[in-house]
């Protein structure tokens, strides 16, 4: 008798179930992230269990020094910076690959950059030629441009919307396979267009976050390649090409490799590895010699040096640079705030607005109020040149400043929410240079002439931009944006001061809006768990395993059935744990056990592979078993193919899906298979595996620090369930309450 | 019938064995790191199983979501940025902690500064009121604080000896407990002292480490402090506090806040977290403040600003500044092999030699070759900011210049490896600066009066310095130390190019002084390890464990057999893994059960903790066959008492310690115990767990990444062996021949 341990994936169709096999899975499979799991989202079951034909632990345990596995070493060892040699040809590759990465996004960001300097000159150009009717002239080419930008967005991947930030976070946090979708070139070119037409209509969002989208994306493709296709295939590798790609990124939007560097690893990652360090500087470094050559041309704006003599602070201002710094943390959390709050306004109370009515109006409304002044409805650096001068401002005066300020903090906080391409860093940069500027001249009032204002609008778009984003490193890249070091300490006491605030009182932007667009997040603890919890209230008991008994029909059946897991734990008769197998060897085992079996000859392929371990053995008996229980199985797997058809929507019919079956069937005839032989297949993955007394805050760090999809957990050495990323982890999904208030539980951490 | 799982350690002495039980480990409990086993290093045994009661993993799995741990939630949440809540007062007192642990240090470290200086000071008068018998009482002062260096570090505290960043690299890698000997006061004291005597007396070694290692002494008794107690008990947060005393100490080497972030992070640690960032900001800039205030008078020397003027530097130029890079790198390289061979040379050839008669020999030396030219004996930051200036040099001429390097270099290379408090950046950053400015007035005489030399000297101090310790944040510290940006793309491009062709010959300095002197290290693998090895091949099979009817009077014998093991697993009678026991836990029920049982009762105090999982049953059988058993026992016991004994040379007599275990057997009589009671254990402790296929690779980056001190191997649920922290990452010990050469395995990642 056979009695079949499998039951239909009733979880197959909701959120929480990882994407388990992908392109992504199969070429990264020597890492402990690479475990893959099948589950089942039901009721408790008790396991069936039959007893196994020899417990592998009744063996005395072998010392097998001199067994070496055939498989190249992984070069998991630039993660932790190992001494294992690196083959100077892998080295060259990747030196080339990080050069190119650091020349290739930053010319497209060079292009993006001259192309929007072009269409604001072609816009003025206009204006200026219809000098009466130039308000009008602005209006409509600001509402076509806006309305193109969203056009390209909705056409070729909505994907290009937003920040790119959260995205990239959520890929760096382990969730390459759900971001993927967004590394396709149609985004890179919806990305691009839509930047140009955002900022060149008029809209005040950045172009910081796009750009590291518009690497990344690069990154993936250039990773693609044949030359470079080994470097993907380390699964660590590839997450430090893309902590590099979004170094460049950040470092080519304003050409600061070493603030760069830290502004993507502080927003993008959770905890970082020393050998990133150099990879990312080489292709920033290679990024800013482009910029150098590029950008400093007169062909578009960049930022100024400043110009700031020495000792033009006292110490005692130091007091006045730490509360601005307060003053622009409590305002960088309500700048959040406020793009939370009117991002769930706008679905709440216009759920069912079109997108391009939407940005139409805020097309038009952007050019009425940024029209009447010059400097604003230009490039957003000339303004914060003239704020970090270090004399008296030229073009602007303090009225100027505080219109500036007033106009454009309520359009930054819409536009940032809009379905368009749209950063954050330098509207927010604005800003707080324009704030700390007010604040420097309110002091000289106060305080007579030695009070240099200059240096506050420095101090204040570093203290703002650090208190929406809660980079610290803001600090490093205001020093490299204005080429000087004199005020370092007021600066990185105002923007710690701003962060420690900001932090007291919600999130920082970018995890706001991964809530918001409901990505899948990594580090936060789920907020239904909590830490002192243990797995196995969490866990999952319905676990779908192999058996070591298990048929090869079973298998095949099985394999039918979860189409979606990649890997099947492997257990004993009793129920413990023996590892896990691939998919991939399951059908190679499938597949080579067919043509050679009806010989009589043994699988040597498949057994040759060092079977140290436990193995499951395909016997005469239960090919025996199997033929005996046909009948019985088949109407069992018509069942499965139905509830999986009702479950993820599948087109299959019902009757389709028993008509593929019954032809499986046919196909798993016994003389295949072949009597009197026996095929072992060696568990192997290495799964995460856990007690059922672990804590959940120390899973919840060991999936932040590994990256695995889950991890099984053990009871007295039986497998007795299961803890999914999705389990502890928050994910966007899990926040998808439009009315949630991220602000209740506060992070400083 | 009872049959005793336990064999004596007969590896208690050999040094792979982690010591188990310390302060450190009571401290810190919840947290995967936290796992601590129990392991004999002997020939494998066949387990003996008995069958036990019920197997757990035939229950069906409970899923209990409703039960709560009443456990407060650890502060773990810090490493990995969590959004749980952190309470205000528990941030107050992390913040005061981190503004003292950057007050402090800074004010030892300037103090140090300024003693230095006076001694300086102090030898020059007395130089020039004996003048013509100056040199003579040059050498002879030279002579005295150079023996005094050595002494203070020989009465109060070897650990003093040396840099300080080797030691706190291998406690930032987890090996906390063996590096706790040199954070004593004594440490702080001997360290303090040495290194105003080595300074002073004339050798050419940097204070950077010396100063690390001083913060991170106080860092240690700082927390240890009735307010800051609680902050220990997390070792998450510890290991940040660490690494922000590291930060600290470079911060206020130089008064570089960032810079020095950096760099400790980059020396000290293999990967870091996101929050730990600013944590570190805060100290340093504490640190720095302090600097600001103290540094900052005509007391002492400090490194000037520079004064550069804008495009000081065409781009063709960055061809020659990355050539400078590379030379500079393998000069680097070179140089860390000449401290190698130095010091296995004096540990080869002067094997014996004294250390008083060493260091009045070098001592002797110095004064000699130093006097002649007045720039050489003073402070070198005189001498670097002379190189770095960018105008001609006043004071020194080309000659005096090639003359510094030739002196200084194989001067520093022996002065590294005395055994005196010993830096090695300013060393090195004077000796990069001599040869930069060399090849800079080189390229001068070649193409003209457009090359500022100056720059020249900036690049080439921070390559090679960079090319001796692999550290790329050398260049964020320059740019603080000289206050300018100008030369960020070149110094950024010579530094990178260092580091590479550096790695690419030999390993860092700090990583050869880890090795050189012994050190337990973390980050890289073993080298008689592959990555592709699995660990069933590497795994010890003898484990001692705890089974679920072992009595109360075997537990007694095994914590008494085994005092170093602070942890031991349990185990159901089949072998099975349920978890791991603190010593703790089992002195405890040792303690409650004793007064209660008499009365008949249950001890509810350990029971009510929540007996989900596993539990061991000290049932009426065990206790009964324990009686039945104990003459059997009692030998058993004198032979591990014994064993013992002769193995760890314990200063307890054979006799004596089988006089002690019959006391013992003494105080078991069975009426303490009670009858009829059942006392229930539950595993409290969740070991890191790995099935037997898991490849080193994957073990080596968990061990990296979590730091746990061992690991279990599950072969089917059963326990079948354990991995230890020793047994795959590289530790000194390991590497204890002393011709062996480090440049055979290049790192590169």
């Amino acid at each position: 008798m056979v009695t079949l341990p499998l039951r239909p994936p009733r979880s197959a169709g909701t959120p929480d179930v990882e994407p388990l096999l992908t392109e992504e899975h199969h070429h990264s499979e020597d890492h402990v992230n690479e475990v893959h799991f099948a589950f089942l989202d039901g009721a408790p079951e008790t396991p069936v269990f039959r007893p196994g034909p020899s417990h592998p632990f009744s063996r005395p345990g072998p010392r097998l020094g001199s067994y070496r596995s055939p498989a190249p070493p992984p070069a998991l060892q630039h993660l932790a910076g190992s001494g294992a040699p690196t083959s100077v040809k892998n080295l060259a590759r990747i030196l080339a690959f990080l050069v190119l990465l650091g020349i290739i996004p930053s010319t497209i960001i060079f292009l993006v950059d001259i192309s929007v300097h072009n269409v604001v000159k072609a816009r003025e150009a206009l204006v200026n030629a219809n000098a009466p009717a130039g308000y009008i002239f602005y209006v409509l080419s600001g509402l076509v441009l806006c309305v193109t930008s969203t056009l390209v967005c909705h056409l070729w991947s909505p994907e290009a919307e937003g920040s790119g930030i959260p995205a990239m976070k959520s890929l760096m946090s382990g969730f390459y396979d759900k971001v993927k979708p967004s590394l396709s070139l149609w985004t890179l070119l919806a990305k691009a267009v839509g930047l140009v037409c955002a900022i060149g209509g008029g809209l005040p969002v950045g172009w910081e976050g796009p750009n590291v989208h518009i690497s990344c994306i690069v990154a993936h493709h250039l990773s693609r390649l044949p030359p470079f296709r080994d470097l993907r295939k380390d699964r660590a590798l590839r997450m430090q090409i893309m902590a590099c790609a979004c170094a460049v990124g950040l470092a080519s939007s304003f050409g600061t490799p070493i603030g760069g560097v830290l502004y993507a690893l502080e927003t993008t990652a959770s905890f970082y590895l020393v050998p990133t360090f150099w990879k990312c500087v080489l292709a920033t470094l290679a990024g800013s010699l482009v910029y150098d050559l590029l950008y400093k041309t007169p062909l578009v704006e960049a930022f100024l040096n400043t110009t700031f003599v020495k000792d033009d602070y006292k110490k005692e201002q130091l007091v006045a640079f730490v509360f601005l710094g307060v003053l622009l943390g409590i305002l960088g959390a309500f700048f959040v705030r406020c793009v939370h709050t009117v991002y769930i306004l706008r679905k709440r109370r216009l759920p069912g607005t079109n997108r391009y009515v939407l940005l139409s109006v805020v097309g038009i409304i952007a050019a009425l109020v940024q029209y009447p002044r010059y400097l604003f409805r230009l490039d957003p650096r000339l303004a914060i040149n003239e704020f970090f001068s270090s004399d008296n401002m030229e073009t602007l005066s303090h009225l100027d400043v505080g219109l500036l300020v007033l106009i454009k903090f309520p359009l930054i906080v819409i536009a940032i929410g809009l379905p368009i391409p749209a950063g954050v860093f330098i509207p927010c940069f604005l800003l707080g240079s324009g704030l700390g500027r007010l604040y420097g001249e309110l002091l000289r009032l106060l305080f007579g002439a030695n009070i240099v204002p200059g240096g506050y609008a420095v101090v204040g778009a570093a203290a703002f931009t650090a208190g929406v984003t809660r980079a610290l490193s803001v600090a490093v890249v205001i020093f490299e944006v204005t080429g000087q070091l004199q005020h370092m300490v007021p600066t990185l006491a105002a923007v710690l001061a701003s962060v420690i605030v900001a932090n007291g009182i919600n999130r920082s932007l970018y995890d706001t809006l991964i809530i918001m667009k409901e990505m899948p997040y990594m580090p936060h603890m789920r907020r239904d768990r909590s830490p002192s919890q243990k797995v196995h209230e969490v866990m999952r008991t319905d676990v779908i395993s192999l058996r070591e008994n298990t048929t090869l029909g079973e298998i095949r059946s099985m394999l039918d059935t979860y189409t979606r897991f990649d890997s099947f734990p492997v257990v004993t008769g009793a129920g413990l744990l023996l590892g896990a197998v691939r998919r991939r060897s399951l059908l190679n085992l499938m597949n080579s056990s067919r043509p050679r079996l009806p010989n009589g000859e043994v699988d040597t392929s498949l057994s040759d592979r060092g079977s140290l371990g436990a193995s499951i053995s395909v016997s005469d008996e239960a090919v025996q078993a199997e033929s005996e229980d046909r009948h019985q199985k088949r109407s069992r797997v018509m069942n499965g193919v139905h509830e999986q058809a009702d479950l993820s929507d599948s087109p299959v019919l019902p009757e389709e899906a028993i008509e593929q079956g019954r032809a499986k069937e046919e196909e798993e005839s016994p003389p295949e298979y072949g009597r009197g032989t026996e095929t072992r297949i060696e568990p192997d993955l290495s799964p995460l595996v856990v007690t059922e007394n672990t804590t959940l805050s120390q899973l919840h760090f060991m999936f932040v620090m590994l990256m695995p999809t889950h991890a099984f957990v053990l009871v007295g050495g039986a497998l007795q369930g299961i803890v999914t990323r999705g389990d502890i982890v928050q994910s966007g999904t899990i926040l998808r309450h439009p009315g949630e208030q991220p602000e209740d539980d506060t992070t400083v951490s």
